[in-house]
């Protein structure tokens, strides 16, 4: 298996194997975090960080994980350049992309709805990057996709499921039943992280449960994909309409808000429409009498959490909350796709 | 005595022996810059810094630091983030310190005055991250103490006092007589480095003079505490009215600008009234008549400097200025403080 | 030769054979790029990059530069600091320059004609730094010069001419006729880069055909410099304001939008008034017609182009287009120019 020079920018682009190399690396790096095995694979090499959207974990955990594999993340935002817009002359990606890939190992891009004219348009873009740039693009989460967010999710749940900390076994996984929930309130979150989940989810063999208001369905292809990794796995998916029954045997509960379907309109995401169509779903919140139904379910969130909304303070600062366990794991699937996509 | 893994919010939280071993290594560390004894002690490891205020001087030297200590430091401002406010919905400091401190070694924080409602607000700030964070918490300038700079400040004055660059005696500044001045300008400055000043100067053994116009009196907790070090050490604390008496025998004079004691109305610092305030005090500058009274005294200055107002060209240039040397120090001082904080 | 310590602000103020030096040892680390001969030579250092307008590229290659050397760079904007200007009280460049110095190996400052009240003052403000500051003065393209862009031209052209990539043939560019058009288009561009290949073209013994329309003169001290350069290398230098006949027999053609020579009015760079000017002169555009009349002419330009005004994509694309190359040679060249200017 050779993964150098390989984009990430959906985990379906990747054989469950690769994704498996990236996940059993991550482990050994978690457990051994300075070691000399990885501290020079991107030894004076450069990757590039381009945030079209700001960010704090992503931005600190990939810039952290350049530096652990003795390399250096460039940080960087567009309005840093002067690029080609529908409105504006400017440089064209094709440019952008072939010379960037001169100076560095590769290349990590964020770009979220709210930066694009109607929804797949920012995973459009990462799709141009990666046509025309040498290094490897790694999704930093677009607009549908945040590949190592579920990276991540998946190796904490097999951690709490596994030996802890550094100790995984996906096989534990395989079979139990994953919810993901809408979560209420009023940050008309993307859909990026809630869908790399229930792919990731369905892809490693996982019953998949998913709980929103009516109007509140994703991206259609992705759960058409969801759907067809259940089948191949022999797993159940369901959808439900109220925010109870989802948790009826949970072993994994995810709580997280997001948009509507009916987000986009006039060529930009609604986000203060959303917000108040959002307002009529209160309740939506994973507390401690719906997780009693659960099998003693963990919780799991991308974080930032937005507490008292998608999740009570009891549940999220609970014994069986792995955010914090999951939020770090994104340093270390980070490396390792960085070490697998960049190091030679 | 093990430093590992402290906060360093204010001179006054540690004991002075801990205190001098920083600056004593601080020294070491200017003898022999790029010392291969330095160079790994963060190797591979991430200092974070986060302005909430921006900064070139502090932004430079921590920057350096890290990189000198064979580690990196990441710059990050809070408009990168979606923090709660009173008024919006978003991260905790809670959430937000427990995930950083899983990928870094250390925090700096800088918070001043303009950026928050209250006096004080700023350092509270520090002391909730520091509450929730693993990773050392470093002051990097808050509304009221500026650690890093007292540091700098004293480390600067011992050797000038003492053997030259990278050579402080500490002893000799026993006894010596500390002036701290306001200083005429229209910048509104903050309290932070001057208050650290006087506590750094008082713990230290010196003899301390303040003059400042009538309501510009400084923190009252600071005063009494540099009270109760200058009781300790059996040295005077007294505070003049007028810009010129306290220059009589002065051995350090330090002439800075600072706001009034009603700076703060209605949640919030009130620059623009402070600026009008403090025009009616011109002449507080330190200026080669003043100096002459002096016991030769060196100018001490944490920089920038606003020449003209605080002080004249021909004692901010003058062969008795000591504030490059000082700036110079930040670096060697924040070394030494990483090192024995975060470095094993 | 002993270039340590030395600015780079404008190609004339090295030597032919200090350029040479340069160029040869940048071709040298084209062709073995992370080799330990360069690897540690800034270890543990910094490079300050002091960007006044924003950048992608130059900031990508220059913090690049600084990574493969084992050092590393620093991105900072003036709005992070408190500079004092004609109208605000703040920092000198005096002070800041001083203390910027004792922290860093080397400085390197972008400032273009949209951030200066007239023509040249950026180019003096470099100046006014190299003054102050002991370390090293890197001019990253201020309003009249971009050194590092020109010799990444004329390597790339070299290399063309030569034995390909990083094995440039510096003797086969004397007597090749190097045409510099002017460009259409709405972009109001900066006389830096074309003055730059003005005066790198000339000195090291090419033939110069500028083409642009009437009132699109240069800075008449560059034109000068460039006379002089041709005079003593017996060279042809001439002006033509059509945008066909300089191209017929030409062996490099640079086409490029630039100002007007009455760009700047009251204090500003008029920049709007500048695109309206521009838009009378249509069809300066390389295109496949036109190089056709050369001697199978290489396309230059420093990038970001602007594709359909000042060249078609036939050429960009096409393959006697260097500009990719001469991009990456930015890199090149300027950890070349660090190594010997800071690396002891």
């Amino acid at each position: 298996m050779d993964l150098y020079g390989r984009d990430f920018i959906c985990t379906q682009d990747w054989k469950v194997e690769e994704l498996m190399a990236a996940l059993e690396l991550a482990a050994q790096m978690k457990r051994d975090r300075f070691s000399d095995r990885w501290t020079s694979i991107l030894k004076y090499k450069t990757f590039l960080m381009f945030f079209y959207n700001p960010s704090v974990r992503t931005r600190i955990s990939f810039e952290a994980a350049a530096t652990e594999l003795g390399g250096h993340s460039q940080f960087m935002t567009p309005s840093a350049g002067r690029f080609k817009t529908q409105t504006k002359a400017g440089e064209t990606i094709e440019d952008a992309a072939q010379v960037m890939a001169r100076y560095v190992a590769g290349i990590g891009i964020r770009i979220l709805e709210d930066k694009v004219p109607y929804y797949g348009a920012g995973d459009e873009m990462l799709l141009e990057y990666a046509k025309w740039s040498n290094a490897p693009i790694i999704n930093m989460a677009d607009d549908r996709f945040h590949p190592c967010q579920a990276l991540a999710d998946v190796m904490g749940w097999a951690e709490w499921y596994g030996e802890g900390p550094g100790r995984p076994d996906f096989e534990a996984l395989r079979g139990k039943k994953f919810l993901l929930s809408w979560g209420s309130g009023a940050l008309a979150r993307s859909w990026c992280s809630v869908q790399a989940a229930l792919l990731i989810a369905s892809r490693l063999g996982m019953q998949v449960t998913m709980a929103h208001p009516e109007g509140y369905d994703l991206d259609p292809e992705v759960i058409q994909w969801t759907k067809q990794n259940c089948a191949a796995n022999q797993t159940d998916f369901e959808v439900v309409h109220d925010p109870d029954s989802g948790y009826d045997g949970a072993h994994i509960v995810y709580s997280r808000n997001w948009v509507s379907a009916a987000a986009y309109q006039d060529g930009a995401l609604q986000k203060q429409a959303e917000i108040e169509k959002a307002m009529a779903y209160t309740g939506w919140t994973a507390n401690g009498e719906r997780m009693s139904k659960t099998d003693n379910a963990i919780f799991t969130h991308p974080m930032p959490v937005d507490r008292g909304s998608e999740v009570t303070d009891e549940v999220a600062s609970g014994p069986r909350s792995a955010v914090y366990d999951i939020a770090e794991n994104r340093l270390h699937v980070q490396k390792a796709v960085m070490a697998l996509t960049m190091g030679l």
